[in-house]
């Protein structure tokens, strides 16, 4: 079953490269999808210690990247993305470790049931096949990606940022230690060899059948690019323009403290909250602490002229603010009508990522779940739970907002697809 | 909620129609999505009452059809599928009426689960928005996919066939007096009302995002253009190269009918065996008795030199028949070494749609369906049970073969999506 990976080299046929990555991740994927779970979970030890074992390579390798990235005048934050250091590199082989100790979804029965002329029909997990992984400067989603891919019983393309391009070949060829220590095949986690950018293009045409999804990790310029362009299915979101609503009902100490940590815990995450809508009933009692507590936090409010009615502080917000994802201490915010203009203002400005609405009232909380159409819905609880580790999935590879196959985080599960097995004995269609 | 449907009238400018009827079907998806589950009964009901009550004018339509294909030189095959009469119409009726008893998807929680923190978390369904569904002669289609879309919530955009389009009006006609009686927004099913070809080609584009997904139903020359040209996900099966594989340890006589039954009942559906595979071990006891059978029973066998050996009757195949389906009385025979070359002669040649194992072994039975990467894999039961009815579904709006969302029969659960419901009582992310 091993088939040992040729070496590929980029060799100015760029396409032939591209077909042959996808003919070989195709093989593989089917080893991999009938691999025991020991098989797999022996590779992703392997490839743990692989990693830890050749941090001085790793390392070196992270190190000319830097240079060049200086050398180039790239910007100081870029560079913190790229840079590793120990304790980076120890948290890259433990995250191999927290997706080796998930349950391997694969043959996974997820429903049973038997038919009035006796045979049995289960519905069970299998792999969904080869994932396309196209990713910028951070260096950890070569390890990230791999593994999650990998205990889904899927081979995986990974294309990296060409800024970190030594580094994720370094971490990759441990990787590929891991994998050949389990006697698994290489092409199982492939890195595309060459920077050029025409690779990309390729995987979005799914090479000939070769790559079944293609996963975005990055910012907003390449996630539009892959969902504009690709031919295959995406498992992406373009942004998370996530939104708490404060109801008539919401208790003021729970909204405030909700309120500070989706805007405020971290605002660069795609959960964070860039809306707060107050409901209009609650505006006499609500609306001054809760945008003096986020002015006092440094963030910057934006705010209809109800808002501005709190102080000079706050900034007016324009028709743009409420399509606006920041990633930033920055809030816009908004006095509604009532919950179902909070509904609607979301629906019409909103991005289907994360919505959370703060109330005492179960009824109110019960339509708000039920009729804002988004990946996640939440009641008393922060926006910034929007992430697969918080959903207890362990790991993820992303967050999707599309409607198809998955929605919200993208875990190990989400990277299955299913089949029918049915049993009899001897039934025939009358 | 009620949005009264605007006239729609080809005017030339088919572009501009096709976008407003997608719009209309957005607007109409969000009524339906959180439409209660009495209501969309009650215009079940209530179409099925319109079907009934207007069958003359249903198949004074059919007439005019009719007598347009005789005119056209249709041949008589196509004209016995647009054919309706009293019988036909009780049964788009009753079909109608199944669905209309089938459980409500929508709002079903898939998975529940409590977080450390104290928060809930549940995976629940929602449907999936905006269905388009492209298909031919078949006038049923029309009320078959139409009331199974709105039982899940969705909106459905309908292109019947050219050949049959007064027959696909006069049914519409009748499905929307059941969603006006219910109070239901007519988009909710919406007839594109020209015969223009290229309203098909916008669809496949998705019409703005305003279509998520596309079924094409119909023969393969439909099914190819739609896989190909589809700028939006597609569930459907091109073919089914459906394999019956009579393992050494098969009883015989089981065998026997499990194959007459697989390749005979009716030679022209998907999961009709086209290729029947026999253990070289099983070659003494099983083929002569096998292929006697087929014969005898007026199917045409095309055999490898093995099969052949049985007799002169049996013709020969050629490559090309070990991926040909024939959907007629024809089969193609071949004598394997083993389950393993049975498995990888299935996995070279199938279409990943049904492939079914007769064997006494256990561990044989469990081998093949793991390994074979079909939609449906049987162990001693007919090819014949892949149906949606057959799998208790009730309905289905068709098989996929695809990996992503749905495979194997599509019926209501299938088109649904789901989302995360959150309830916390105050919970922040540390």
């Amino acid at each position: 079953m091993i088939q040992p990976l040729k070496s590929i080299e980029p060799t100015g046929d760029i396409a032939a490269t591209l077909r042959n990555l996808g003919r070989e991740a195709r093989a593989a994927a089917r080893t991999l999808a009938l691999a025991p779970t020991e098989q797999k979970n022996r590779a992703l030890t392997a490839m743990a210690h692989a990693v830890r074992t050749n941090s001085d390579a790793i390392l070196a390798a992270n190190a000319e990247d830097i240079a060049d990235a200086k050398a180039a005048g790239t910007a100081a934050s870029l560079i913190d993305r790229l840079r590793l250091d120990d304790k980076r590199i120890e948290s890259i082989a433990e995250g191999i470790e927290v997706v080796r100790d998930l349950p391997d979804p694969v043959g996974t029965v997820m429903e049973s049931w038997t038919r009035p002329n006796g045979m049995t029909i289960e519905r069970v997990r299998v792999p969904l096949g080869v994932i396309g992984v196209i990713y910028e400067s951070r260096p950890n989603v070569t390890a990230d990606a791999g593994s999650l891919c990998l205990k889904a019983g899927n081979a995986v393309i990974l294309r990296g940022g060409s800024d970190s391009h030594r580094s994720a070949r370094a971490i990759h060829a441990a990787l590929a230690e891991g994998l050949r220590a389990a006697g698994l095949p290489e092409a199982a986690i492939s890195l595309v060899p060459t920077r050029d950018r025409a690779a990309v293009g390729m995987m979005l045409t799914g090479l000939d059948g070769d790559i079944d999804v293609i996963v975005p990790r990055g910012g907003k310029g390449l996630v539009a690019r892959v969902q504009a362009e690709a031919r295959v299915p995406v498992f992406a979101h373009l942004e998370g323009v996530c939104h708490v609503f404060v109801d008539k009902a919401a208790d003021l100490d729970m909204a405030k403290s909700i309120v500070l940590n989706a805007k405020m815990r971290r605002t660069g995450v795609c959960g964070a909250a860039e809306t707060l809508l107050v409901d209009r009933a609650a505006m006499a009692t609500h609306l001054r602490p809760l945008i003096a507590m986020l002015l006092d936090a440094g963030c910057e409010v934006r705010g209809d002229a109800d808002v501005r009615a709190v102080g000079a502080r706050v900034k007016p917000a324009s028709e743009a603010d409420w399509g606006t994802e920041y990633l930033d201490a920055v809030i816009a915010a908004k006095v509604v009508d009532g919950i179902d203009a909070a509904i609607a203002h979301i629906e019409r400005y909103g991005s289907h990522h994360t919505d959370a609405i703060i109330t005492a009232d179960a009824k109110a909380a019960e339509k708000f779940l039920a009729e804002v159409d988004s990946a996640i819905v939440l009641h008393n609880a922060s926006t910034q739970f929007a992430d697969g580790g918080e959903f207890g999935f362990g790991s993820e590879i992303g967050i999707a907002t599309g409607r198809m196959h998955a929605r919200g985080p993208v875990g190990a599960e989400q990277l299955c697809t299913f089949k029918y097995r049915v049993r009899g004995a001897g039934q025939i269609r009358p």
